[in-house]
């Protein structure tokens, strides 16, 4: 089989997972080329998986020959530029959730997509996930009948750091975090027409000095008319909990896993399980077929599944959520103009 | 032990099921009289469990000197009127929620509490489950440190009849299954401050000719600012799932359970339980409980521990969140007027 | 209904439950008469439960005329002489588990049984826990095809008193406990052949001073070739915990529950609930259930479900293991003789 | 980092897997060459994973200079002169179990490792089960007291094929498959004294034509006195089900996982997960984790912590235990002698 030669941009925490997936997890790709702002970082990567380019500029590795696609996971304020520039250059490009922090980022990205013509992959991993992807297959042939209404809470372990959670880098929670599960709301159910949200500071005061939450909920109202309701932690605790609910006329389906290892110890009226500690290990698999998809999709000359479209719109709804939440009122999706948050 | 002469009014579905319990399940009790409108039941009743008289008046019930203490059971629109009768008779005095249909109906009901001075307790019977009120204990006892945000789900396996779902006499979904969460909400959390909500018909259209819905979500925020959401649903499908999860600062607690006999059938790559039936096994136990706690109450002259208060505020959130649903609006629940629902 | 009039013999742990029972849970007895050889408790749960009559001599009870039918649940050793008394007195009589410590004085009371055509019921409750009768249903119905294998755990909490251990009294572990375990072998695979056993003492040294076991394993052969394997331990520590797997040719069930309370706790990196503390609380339903179908039975003439026979069958197999255990050697189910254990 | 320069022996199903982990999921290792006699499937793996050599004579790798070490994953009968040869030629050595299928030939490969003083790890993959192995550490820190019982119980999903079954070449049911369940009572009990086993064909006739069983079960006694039982079957039906309990003087571990994919379908009455499908899932990781720990114990010179006396002990039970089966006799694993099965 030809393999995908892939460049990866952005080497943090999620940096090094994609690293190890592109460079020995799949057969589909080859890592020929990294990039970080922290050179050191890029040289120690590429060493640690045998890559033979490392850059500390983002651009060169864009325009490295050899480089036949990208896969971009750098913070998300610099996914405009690169995913642009990338297009530019004629390299199928990956970028991971979310597009931008504000829409007219994210439409100006969706603008270069529709310009150049070049493969664009948008990165949400839940729909990988085989438990989200066996879902979707049993809604879609119709095991609960019609889904009326859809559910989901992510709950986080710990809150993120400050630098971090600064809405100005994060986008604030609703984008961060509730962008993965608007994403599945309109996988799911189709575009969200109008939201209501509350949320508030209930559990790291700190939080609320850089203008963040750690606690929200929105509710949904579905453009044909169904509900939703997603609620967001950042005070999970005993572990990465994620779970969607799916009502249907006919049934609910549950996507939900807190459970780590297969062990039970069972002492004086107690049961206790271990959980998942962090979102690397709830969707280690759900990365790496995703990843195997962007490259399958490139070398196949297939459409991408999840498109800026999605991107755009998620975000939208992430946007129009945090407008809610700061406004008491319910808010139209479609309303929200194409402004910076 | 002596044991309190009780009265029973309201023989239906669950009036049967309180009927069994102070005739035979509790030492606390005897039930020496049955009432309702039905007089060909009250007789059939009375003579299943050996109940000496039988009215199909509940006035001539409430005034039998042989009653030491009264439950009602009846259906809603008759609790004003019959709880009313029953504290001026001077009978401690146990009512089914909802207490009304109405605010102002239950607001009567409390001023005849406070003029009459005679006991009264309120039916909330999840407050007795062993499930929900061992979250409590734990909760107090500072298990999960300060409970942050309040989620309940209330699912029905099948819709009400027309007849019964009609909102002028059940008060529609947010009064007649919702008051549950909300007697919940206020339990573990306080007083609510404002409710968003969004509902429709989703799954039973033939629920929308008489106006009430299906399908309904509720977000609370409480006089302190933490958070809740209630969402309720008449398509459960699979059984009667009543779920409730409590985010503390330092864990959560989650009180749910939908498996009725211990289990599994295993067949090919599917391993699969049986689900609660419906809520009379759900809170068999509950119910029970409730009761005997009702018993105990009088026999031992100590304080309700759930009162009219109780119900009139349960019931102001649920007129709340009706209403907000109605409107699109955050609706204060402070300035919700003792007004006709 | 007309109502059976029962007197009821042996008021220990679980003497209690069955007069709570009989006087208040179930529609088709009345308890007329308890006895105990200790007289004092005899007329506290008389008066506890409004009973008429209280006996210090079980054979006054067997012997008052407004006793229509026997319940006993006295100490094992006094079963035979109980049980044939109360045949011989015409009296239908239901006796607990197991029916004696010797296959001599089994075969006494069966002989009895035959003699007197007096209708017999011997009390194995699991058979009428909702779990267990559910996958009796479903075996019967080919749900996992042909059972080929049975597997039967049973976990006590706590190990018994020294007085109650002693074998002399018990009958030793694999009467005592695994009589249960061996009656739902034979209710689900018929007769068994052959035995092989290992025991030991490991937790409770002071087991050893009585001659008693605490921890035994018992392979099965049945009849026709399938197979089994029971093992029983006194130290099951978190909780009371009984578990059968039934294999089939097409699936297998399980039968097996630990959870008391509907309630997790979720702290970091665990997750917790609580476990069913004892019998009475893991077989309160089936007691019930036990009991009615007793009392049905006998007022409506039907046969018993469960005979003399079966109590000395199973018995035969809690023998032939307990020689297995002694002698590390297969021993023979049939060729057990009728001796003293 | 070095890495180790592998050369992989026989491609089958699970060399496959080896294949994949040593090629491109170890950072530790490099795929440096594999062989199968099978030498057109030998290119076509060599192909697939970047290997430079493919041979179809397997002492051709064993002789290959840029070989550092092996890894033996073909038939079982092959393994002993395998084993040998590897060590001879000082390669370390990883063979998967079960070491042979005879005690002689086991004890050959133990002779030769003594012998040449070369490394060789026995492969038992469920040791290094996330599991597994937090089970063990939990075991050793006491948080259970003194185990004083284990239980171990190994359900295959389908029969093997005929040509694998025969005894000849799987050396029957408790050489293939409970060798795993054998390796895991000595890693937490220690040595076992004695054996007793039954066993019969159940579900599938073909088996006893080969002279293997479909189901068996056999107890263990421990050299010190402790219990244990282990029991297989082929028909699982349901799905890949391996299960151990550890039942302590303070509490009890469990180890066990039955569910595939974080997804439940709640149909009427009905809530259903899917099943792991075989070892190849369930133990996907512990394969992994193995081959590190292998390769890591070969670059940093550690000793093997599964070693050729662990496979030879473990052999020596299931050995017993089939003649324990054969004979209906207790069998002393002491005694069994080095000789053919």
């Amino acid at each position: 089989m030809t393999r995908l030669s892939v460049g990866l941009i952005g080497l943090g925490r999620l940096g090094r997972v994609y690293a190890r997936d592109l460079s020995s997890r799949l057969a589909e790709t080859r890592l020929v080329a990294v990039a970080d702002t922290n050179g050191a970082l890029a040289k120690e990567i590429a060493a640690e998986f045998d890559v033979p380019r490392a850059y500390d500029r983002p651009d060169e590795l864009l325009h490295d020959a050899a480089v036949d696609a990208v896969v971009i996971v750098s913070p998300t304020h610099t996914h405009r530029s690169l995913v642009i520039a990338g297009l530019e250059a004629q390299k199928p490009t990956f970028c991971e959730k979310p597009p931008a922090l504000s829409l007219a980022e994210a439409g100006d990205m969706a603008d270069a997509e529709r310009r150049t013509g070049v493969f664009f992959q948008m990165g949400f991993m839940r729909r990988f996930d085989p438990g989200y992807a066996a879902a979707k297959r049993q809604v879609d042939e119709g095991r609960i009948g019609r889904v009326v209404v859809f559910k989901s809470t992510s709950r986080d372990p710990f809150p993120p750091s400050l630098t971090y959670a600064d809405p100005k880098s994060s986008g604030g929670i609703f984008i961060d975090m509730g962008i993965h599960d608007f994403d599945l709301a309109r996988w799911f159910m189709g575009d969200v027409a109008s939201v209501q949200a509350v949320g508030a500071v209930l559990a790291f005061p700190e939080l609320g000095t850089v203008g963040d939450r750690d606690n929200v909920i929105a509710t949904l109202t579905f453009s044909d008319g169904r509900l939703g309701v997603v609620d967001l932690t950042r005070n999970g605790c005993y572990g990465y909990d994620i779970s969607t609910d799916l009502l249907g006329t006919e049934g609910t389906i549950r996507v939900g896993y807190i459970r780590e290892t297969p062990l039970l110890v069972m002492t004086r009226n107690n049961v206790a399980h271990d959980t998942v500690p962090y979102f690397m290990e709830r969707f280690e698999r759900a990365y790496t077929l995703q990843l195997q998809n962007f490259a399958q999709n490139v070398l196949r000359e297939r459409p991408a599944p999840v498109t800026i479209h999605d991107g755009v719109e998620a975000l939208r709804v992430a946007v129009a959520a945090t407008r809610a939440c700061d406004t008491g009122m319910r808010v139209d999706v479609g309303g929200v103009a194409a402004e910076r948050v």
